[in-house]
C-alpha cells in the first residue's frame, strides 16, 4: 500500500433510493443468506424524498472498521453488515490515484479499515425501508471505493445479504427480485423490470400513520409467519407466482387497472399471512383500514381504478396514484379526512414535491379547512386530527448514484479538519455532508433529533 | 279446524342460546340453502346471559302472519323467514288440546296465521350471534308449536336456512355443524360433541368493543371472500378438515392448551381470509388487537394457555378462560387496561355473572382504579376510557328449552287482554312477556329504546 506517510484518506458518496414491494417479499428459506420463499416486485421512490447517502471513507489512519447512522455511531458487528463487508472485500480490486500518491493493491483492502457515514433524507424508525435504501447505499459506496467490477444485479446478491428487500435499491423504476433456485444464493437477485421513465404518469402520496403499539420486526415477524402461518406456504407456491407474471406484464403495458388490483390484493394478502401467523402480527390499525376504505370507495365510484395502495410492515400507507390529476384528488381527500393536529403547519404536514399541494389549490391550512366532502364519501365523518403524522409527495425514480467530485471537495476539506484537528466531531460532518447533498441550502428540512443548519455550519467554517 | 267461535289462541314460548365459534363457518357453497364450504364447531354460551326468547301464537283470530323482535314489527317477507316457515309448516302434525277444544289438523296449520313475537337478552345489533339464537328460537318455537315430530338435528337443517350459524344454537355444550355433501343441504346439520357439564370449568368473558366503522354483513362479506379470497378456499378445503379433527379430540379430553391454540388460530386465519377479500373486510379495531397481545403475552408468560380468543364478523372479543380462577385474573387484567367511561358504572360495565368481579375484588369503580398492573405487562399502558363498552361473565351453556306452563299462565292471559280489549299494543305485551321470562322482576335489565320496567307494567295490570 503505497502512501507518502498516513494522511491520505480516499472516499467515496454515493445516493440510493428506497423501494416499495407491489408484489411483497414475506417469508425467508434461508435466514443467513436472506433467500425468499417468492419472487417480489417493486417500484423504486425517487431518491430526492426518500434515500440514502452514505460516504465511505478509508485511510490507513483508521484504526477499526467505524459507522455512523444519522450522526450517531452504531454497532457493524451484526452478522448482516459484516456480510455485506466481507463479501465486498472479496471482490475488492486495485486502484490507484497517481495524482495523490494513493495506490491500494486487491490484499491492501483486507488490512485497511473504514468509516462509514450514512444519512437518511427522511425518518429512519417510521417503517419507511430505511433499511432496504440504507443497505443498498452501504454495498454501493463501498463497491465504488473498493474497485469492485461487479454490476448491479451481482451488487444486489450482496445488498440481501444485508436486507432482504435492499436488493431491490440497486436499480431505479421498476424491480424484481428473482427468488433464485442455488443454495448459495448467488441466483437470488435484483434485475429491472423497466426504469422510472417507463411508466412516468405515475405518482405516489405516502401517510406516515400514528402509532401507539410497537411493531413486530420483519425479520422476527416472518420468521414467525413461515413456522406457524399455514396460508403463507400457500401463498408462496401457488399465488405469487401467477401475480408476478401479471404484474410484469401491467407494467411493461403501462395497464393502471391490473396495476391497482395486483397491488392492493397483493398488500391485503401479505397481511393476511401476518394475522394467520401465531401470534398473530399487526401491522395495520384503525387508521391504516380507513385509508383503505377511503381508496376502495373511491375506486368502486369511479368504475376503474384511480389509486392502488399497499402497505409495508407498518401502518404507512403508500399511495400509487394513476397521474396528477388523481394525485391531485387524492390528496384533497387525504387532507379533509386526515386533518393535521391544531399545532401542525402545512408545511409540515405535506412535504416532498410540494406542487401537488398547489395543484390541489390548498396553500393553507385555511384552504384546507374548507375543502368540500368527496362526492362518493358525501355523509361520512372527518377524522379528528392527529391520525397521520403527514404526507409525502414523491414519484417512481432513479436507481444509485455516485456523486459528483465537485460535491466531494468539501468532503474532503472537512475529513482533513477532523483528522488534523478534530475539531468537529465526525457525526457532525456526516450529517452536514449528507444535507449538504441533497438539500439546497436555503432549505434546511430537518427530522428529529438532528437538528443542524448547513448554513450555520458552513459559515462557521468559513 | 274444530273451534268454537274465533276466540282460541294456541302459543308456545322458548328459549334458545347464542353460540360462538371456535372452528369458523365463512363461505357458502350454496347461498339459497346456506351450505357451508367447511365443517365448524361452537359452543353454546349460557342463555342466562344471551339468549333469545320467542313466543309463536296461531289463532284463527289472526289475519296474516306477523312478528316483532324486541318490541318492533318486522318484516316476515325475506327468503330466509320464509324457508323456515314453509320448511316447518311442510312438517306440521296434528294437534288436539281436548280441554281448551283446539283441534288443528296437518292440513290446518297451512292456512292458519302466525304471530311471533321475539326478544332478546342482549343488544341486537352488537356482532353477538342474535340471528344465529333468532333463527333457531324461530324454528323450535314453531316446530313445537306445529307439533314436528323431528329431532334437534333435523331441526337444526331448517334453522340453518334462516341463519348458517343458527343451526349450532339447536344444542347445549359443544356443537359441531357437519357441512354435509347432498345437494339439497339434509345432512347439512348440527351434532352435539359434548353437553355442557363435560367441561365446565370453562368461564367466558366477552368483550363488547365499541366501533366507529360499519361493519359489512357476514352475509355479503362472506360471499365476496368466497368470489375473490385465493386462501379461503385453501382454507376450508385443506386446512379446516384437519383442525376439526384435533378439535374435536381436544374437546373429548379437556385438553384447554389445544383448544385455546385451535381457537385463536382459526379465528385469526378466518380474518386473515377477511383481508384476503377483495375489497378487504376488517371486522377487528385496534382495540380487539390489543385484547389479543394482552392475551398472547399472558399466555406466552405462563407458559401455557390460560385463555383462548376469537372473533366473530365484528370486533367484540369472546375470551374463554381455563376455569374461574384464570377469568378472575382475566377480568382483572381486561378492567385494567379497558377502564370505563367516567360515567358508566361498574354494575352496568360488568353485566352477567357478576360472581366472576366479586372473586376478583372489585366491588367499586375505586377497587378498579387501583388494580395493580398485570406482572407479564408491567410496563404497558392503560387506555383511554371507552374502547370497551361493557364486559358480560358467563359460561358455555344448555341447549333450547320450551318454557313451563305457569311462566305462559300470564302471557295467555294478557294475549287474551290484548285480543278482546286492545289495551296494550302487543309489542308491548310481548316484550313484557319476554323480560318477565328471564329477568328477576326486582332486578330488570333494560337495553336500548326498549326501557320497559316489568314492575310498572305487571302493576297497571293488577
Amino acid at each position: 500500500m503505497s502512501s507518502e506517510g498516513k494522511t491520505w484518506v480516499r472516499m467515496v458518496t454515493a445516493q440510493t433510493p428506497t423501494n416499495i414491494a407491489v408484489i411483497k417479499y414475506w417469508g425467508k428459506r434461508d435466514e443467513t443468506l436472506i433467500l425468499p420463499i417468492n419472487d417480489s416486485i417493486s417500484v423504486t421512490l425517487d431518491p430526492n424524498h426518500l434515500c440514502t447517502t452514505t460516504t465511505v471513507a478509508v485511510s490507513p489512519s483508521f484504526d477499526s472498521d467505524r459507522m455512523w447512522l444519522n450522526g450517531k455511531e452504531i454497532s457493524l458487528s451484526g452478522g448482516r453488515f459484516q456480510s455485506c463487508l466481507r463479501e465486498i472485500r472479496s471482490r475488492a480490486c486495485d486502484f490507484e490515484d497517481k495524482e495523490k500518491g494513493i495506490k491500494i493493491t486487491k490484499k491492501d483492502w483486507e488490512k485497511l479499515h473504514l468509516h462509514i457515514a450514512s444519512f437518511n433524507n427522511f425518518p429512519t424508525a417510521a417503517g419507511l425501508a430505511s433499511s432496504a435504501a440504507g443497505l443498498a447505499c452501504l454495498v454501493f459506496s463501498l463497491a465504488k471505493l473498493m474497485n469492485v467490477k461487479e454490476d448491479e444485479s451481482q451488487l444486489s446478491a450482496i445488498a440481501r445479504q444485508g436486507s432482504g428487500s435492499a436488493c431491490r435499491s440497486l436499480f431505479g423504476g421498476f424491480v424484481k427480485w428473482i427468488m433464485g433456485k442455488d443454495k448459495d444464493g448467488s441466483d437470488s437477485l435484483a434485475v429491472q423490470l423497466a426504469d422510472e421513465k417507463h411508466w412516468d404518469d405515475l405518482v405516489i402520496i405516502i401517510a406516515v400513520v400514528s402509532s401507539r403499539q410497537k411493531e413486530t420486526s420483519s425479520t422476527s415477524g416472518m420468521r414467525e409467519s413461515v413456522e406457524t402461518s399455514l396460508l403463507l406456504k400457500y401463498r408462496a407456491e401457488e399465488v405469487v407466482p401467477k401475480r408476478i407474471v401479471k404484474m410484469e406484464e401491467a407494467i411493461k403495458n403501462r395497464d393502471f387497472a391490473s396495476f391497482a388490483q395486483l397491488t392492493c390484493a397483493d398488500s391485503n394478502q401479505f397481511h393476511a399471512t401476518c394475522l394467520d401467523t401465531s401470534p398473530p402480527i399487526f401491522y395495520m390499525n384503525d387508521t391504516s383500514h380507513r385509508i383503505i376504505s377511503l381508496v376502495e370507495k373511491w375506486n368502486r365510484s369511479e368504475g376503474t381504478p384511480q389509486v392502488a395502495y399497499t402497505f409495508d410492515a407498518g401502518p404507512n400507507a403508500v399511495l400509487i396514484a394513476r397521474d396528477r390529476k388523481t394525485a391531485t384528488q387524492l390528496l384533497q381527500r387525504l387532507l379533509f379526512f386526515f386533518p393535521p393536529n391544531s399545532d401542525t403547519d402545512l408545511n409540515s404536514y405535506v412535504i416532498g414535491d410540494k406542487s401537488i399541494l398547489k395543484d390541489a389549490g390548498i396553500e393553507s391550512i385555511k384552504d384546507m379547512e374548507s375543502l368540500p366532502p368527496p362526492l362518493e364519501m358525501k355523509d361520512a365523518n372527518k377524522f379528528s386530527g392527529g391520525d397521520v403524522n403527514y404526507f409525502i409527495c414523491t414519484k417512481p425514480g432513479k436507481g444509485p448514484v455516485l456523486l459528483a467530485d465537485q460535491t466531494q471537495a468539501l468532503l474532503k476539506l472537512l475529513i482533513v479538519t477532523y483528522i488534523l484537528h478534530k475539531k468537529f466531531s465526525f457525526e457532525m460532518l456526516t450529517i452536514l455532508f449528507a444535507q449538504n447533498l441533497f438539500f439546497n441550502l436555503k432549505q434546511v428540512v430537518v427530522y428529529g433529533k438532528a437538528q443542524i443548519s448547513c448554513r450555520e455550519i458552513t459559515t462557521s467554517l468559513v
